[in-house]
């Protein structure tokens, strides 16, 4: 599957006295990067959360940061699978600047599938496909 | 009733660019203030929440900054209740650096008593002598 | 002057337990309004800061919320100036969900135009008709 | 070296809709760990990066969750130091719940050390047995 991008513009808010991105918020732009995977692949994480009670809850995220991010950059967060069980899936991100084409930096984030009461739950059939699960 | 304290130091997390602390942050540092005067009224806020299932919604919120927060400062929220009445309370702040006693910002913030439907609901009689409320 | 529009699409991170959007976190999409309504008028704030020195540094703030923002709504953050002299302006928010029409919030924020020492500075000329300024 | 413990409550605006901590903020917390683990050396982490102009740029950060954490929390960060270079420095962090002793999250960050030019600099050798550097 081609990955999906998501662009963003670096706020103010985001920035720390360094004068670059501080640390933790590449972790938020992850969460942009996933959930304009799932748009893509046809999943609303919205409607998933709501309407099935799924959960992805984050177990392990890492990142590693190669070039700073400074205010008002345009950022583009490009998502991909890189693994899917009905249990959990991985996503990778790269994170880089169009203007420049800078590498920012690059993450994966690994997550489980939750009910409602945040215990384990399988990933109902109807979405296997659109993870990418094609045999359980 | 006299104010509560609520101490902080400033995060990394919470400077910008500039150099000093991002305006927002001061909010979330009026929740730490009044979450400590429930505690000093003798209310645990996530009680309130989790076993009455009341919820404080905020219906407005200013702040006046005096003086600009800066990294690793300690800073004191002091809170007072300025009105309150079984459907609303209005908290005011002042948040000071004792280092130097310069008085940081001043604020205030009116909230609304909501169920977990987020319909407005009456403040449980139990709560009125706490908050100051003798008759309704 | 036409307000200018920033658009926004509510992230996760944005939410708290409550199910909404943490109030705190409407000062920074007026961020994005007061960015967005800069550039509307010809003036990059990046710019303005590293190439004059000129920092829009926040004096007062307050939000007044309507109705609640949730995780995944689109947000228009529509700005207009309110006041300008050489030495501040107030800028006015109105935070609209288009999707059904819905009034999230108003806001105001009342800025001085600081020098990197973070002392008052005048608006330098160039800025003046930008910002509405006609007379000094 | 023992670790350093820096306490810290779980504020709600670090909550999200499913009703435990985001993600992202656990490594909000790790900054406040080293932080104290610096205190406890005897190292003012404002004074290195003001009177040195060192700066403990992050150049990896993982994180592993174990258990959420909630709104109220108390949470202590055990922080040591993996490993120190004149160059860069890896912090360890355990994240902790003391009221039923469960792990909440382990933790990683890797730094480099740099001038305020936001270019690598070795750190100066007053710093270096502080940070565990015997032997250059």
């Amino acid at each position: 599957m081609t990955p999906a991008d998501a662009r963003l513009r670096v706020r103010y808010a985001e920035t720390d006295q360094m004068g670059i991105v501080y640390y933790a918020n590449y972790f938020v732009w992850m969460e942009l990067g996933r959930v304009e995977w799932c748009r893509a692949a046809g999943i609303r994480y919205r409607d998933m959360e709501e309407q099935d009670g799924i959960l992805l809850a984050v177990a392990e995220a890492q990142c590693r940061y190669v070039q700073p991010a400074r205010y008002d950059d345009e950022v583009v967060v490009s998502t991909t699978v890189a693994r899917a069980h009905p249990r959990m899936v991985i996503f990778e991100y790269r994170m880089t600047r169009p203007g420049d084409g800078a590498l920012l930096a690059t993450g994966q984030t690994k997550h489980v599938f939750l009910g409602k009461d945040l215990n384990p739950q399988r990933l109902p059939a109807k979405y296997h496909f659109k993870f990418g699960i094609v045999k359980v």
